[in-house]
């Protein structure tokens, strides 16, 4: 099997370096040897071991019969989207980690991979390398599943445990972040929640079989989280975390993004201890209960071992499969603000009155530098926005999970 | 799709639910509708509601050509193994549960899936519910794993949770655990540890591709663990935890099953947190490095949702696969006293000066009724052993996990 990277980049060098790396145990595994016969790249890299592989016109890996995968690892939306066309209805497959692409247009590559007898595959797209797309769409298939929970960005999560941990500020978190080469120089994406957004659209797609669009899911990042809220967490046995959740009802999704409150200390959910760069994503089938996979979601190697595992089941089963897929629709998602949970409100102190009326009886209750802060019942998002628009002195409220 | 279930206790009982409960969706990602055919069972069940698909004799089965999956949740070996058999030979394919019969005859059954074109599937039969074994041979195909360290018993470690959390002595958490019917009558093969020796095994022989048999595999239980063992790990920052693991060198494998302190404070180590009746398989590739899966390992519908994952999957692509199978062979094990660990030592304090003149530097030390703890350098328990028995009054010793 000869495969052709395009962009040679964090991910693409990976791929390289675990084809050569693991040559031994893969040539086994497939049945055949795998062979990066051409790699697509704007820049030059005359120290690399291969020069010769080098090309910068797709034309050639496009009209070469002898490739069958393309690995595409350029990231972005527009060059990406041709080559992964052309590639595909040329009947090669193509093997993405490009979230982005996936989340946006994923559902008409399968149309065309259907149509031409390949496979367009994703497993590194969420979760680096954190076997999850398969399991939950195969292994899972006895289950209804209810929701997908997930700490899917590594960044965020590193900057909230900096943050947990050592007291950080936010800025301050960020900002060894992008010295440790965590987070980007414009880390955008990562702590506004675009990049956790994507994710989560995609594994609720995959769950529904239907395409969920980026631009219905309510999405809120990290940027004002402070250490007070970090703070007030600690104290009720909590931490902050960024999720991407999709809970499903009736066929549709409700999915958000936003920060959350989740239990670490005794009776902690699966999700508190997950920390630094570390990813977990929880599923709850109506079957199996609670299943979590974790692992490292990002890091050259951790997402090039997914795509690696992506060629060599396309070298084992080269034939389109339908339940790696999902097709356009219309009227996929709710509103997640329908979903009933406790919430953690902090307030000004003086409100208390107020808020025993409006939210009581609280779970937790507690005082610290003028402000109080407390775990309300279980309601909707929209009920307690109506309840506390009855009361001055909300400083921030985030939803509970244990 | 029509299914014979033989043995209709928990799990079987559990499989014919989910095929009723969740047959649209099952239905729909089958592309075809599963029915319980048959259900074999030497009881009788008069106030079942289709009490006409129960036989007592095999060979009704084994002769319908419509039957073309066997579902064996009956337990044990004898009739299990010679029922598995036919069925494979007639090209039927059988899905267990059966954890014994997968680790002692799987080899045989593998090849013979494999001349009649069906498979021998066994996804429940580690970890209940929760999806391992398809990750770990397909998902995980990029890499050399390193090693597989589990928590796989939900008996042994729900009663090493009440201990850690309630201070119970074993006896006390062992009847508490009967009680609620996670451990059974005769809980031997729980707390002695066969049953992890078991679904390590099956761990170690997928990765291997070769059949590591239990007779080969040192397996210590947690029958002697007091509630000062305990007590000493709490103090350390660890929990004491019943593990499964095997070591990967050199296309053998390093197999063991024994009580060990896994650390559970700051900086825990991802099986640190698995508590109650919950299992958690930690799996170490080159590439992905730690990855882990989490989730009931245990209890009628957990393992029955991974014995339908097993169904689906066989009628999506009924043929015989390799991927999941191992055969027969010498020497694929190594002497597990080889592998390096920290070790936590618990001795009578009088001993003290000779344990520091053979063992330190310590990494932990401190005393608790007239008893010393510590932690050792790195070393094999070869090599602890030959430094211990120059000293007297050695109480415990437990390999460390961090």
């Amino acid at each position: 099997m000869k495969v052709a990277i395009i962009g040679y980049g964090v991910v693409g060098s990976g791929v390289y370096d675990i084809l050569k790396e693991n040559r031994g145990g893969i040539e086994r595994r497939c049945g055949q040897s795998v062979d990066v016969k051409y790699v697509l790249d704007i820049r030059d890299f005359p120290d690399h071991p291969e020069p010769d592989i080098f090309v910068k016109d797709f034309g050639v890996i496009l009209s070469d019969p002898e490739v069958g995968i393309v690995v595409e690892t350029m990231g972005g939306v527009r060059f990406a989207y041709d080559y992964t066309k052309s590639a595909l209805e040329a009947g090669k497959t193509v093997v993405t980690s490009n979230k982005e692409l996936v989340a946006r247009h994923g559902h008409e590559f399968f149309e065309i991979a259907k149509k031409h007898n390949c496979r367009y595959l994703f497993e590194a797209s969420v979760g680096g390398g954190i076997p999850v797309i398969r399991p939950l769409a195969r292994c899972l298939a006895a289950n209804e599943i209810e929701s997908v929970t997930g700490i899917i960005n590594g960044t965020t999560n590193y900057i909230l445990t900096k943050m947990y941990r050592d007291g950080q500020s936010f800025d301050a978190a960020l900002s060894r972040a992008q010295e440790l080469g965590y987070a980007e120089k414009d880390p955008a994406a990562d702590v506004d929640g675009a990049d956790v957004c994507r994710k989560i659209a995609i594994l609720a797609s995959i769950v529904l079989g239907k395409r969920v669009n980026c631009a219905d899911i309510p999405t809120k990042g990290i940027r004002n989280i402070t250490t007070a809220d970090v703070e007030w967490a600690e104290s009720a046995g909590f931490a902050v975390k960024l999720l991407g959740r999709a809970v499903f009802r009736d066929g549709r999704a409700g999915v958000s993004v936003e920060p959350a409150m989740v239990r670490t200390a005794e009776d902690a959910h699966p999700l508190g201890n997950i920390w630094d760069v570390y990813n977990g994503i929880l599923v709850e089938g109506n079957m199996v209960g609670r299943v979590m996979f974790y692992g490292r979601g990002a890091g050259k190697l951790p997402t090039a071992s997914a795509v690696v595992g992506d060629i060599v089941d396309t070298v084992r089963q080269p034939d389109y499969g339908e339940e790696f897929s999902w097709a356009e629709a219309e009227g996929t998602t709710f509103d997640p603000a329908e979903l009933e949970s406790e919430f953690f409100v902090r307030m000004k102190k003086t409100a208390l009155p107020a808020a025993e009326k409006a939210l009581a009886p609280f779970k937790f209750i507690a005082e610290r530098n003028g402000e109080i802060g407390f775990i309300t019942p279980a309601m909707s998002e929209a009920e307690i926005n109506k309840r506390l628009s009855e009361t001055d002195g909300v400083i921030n409220k985030m939803r509970v999970y244990r």
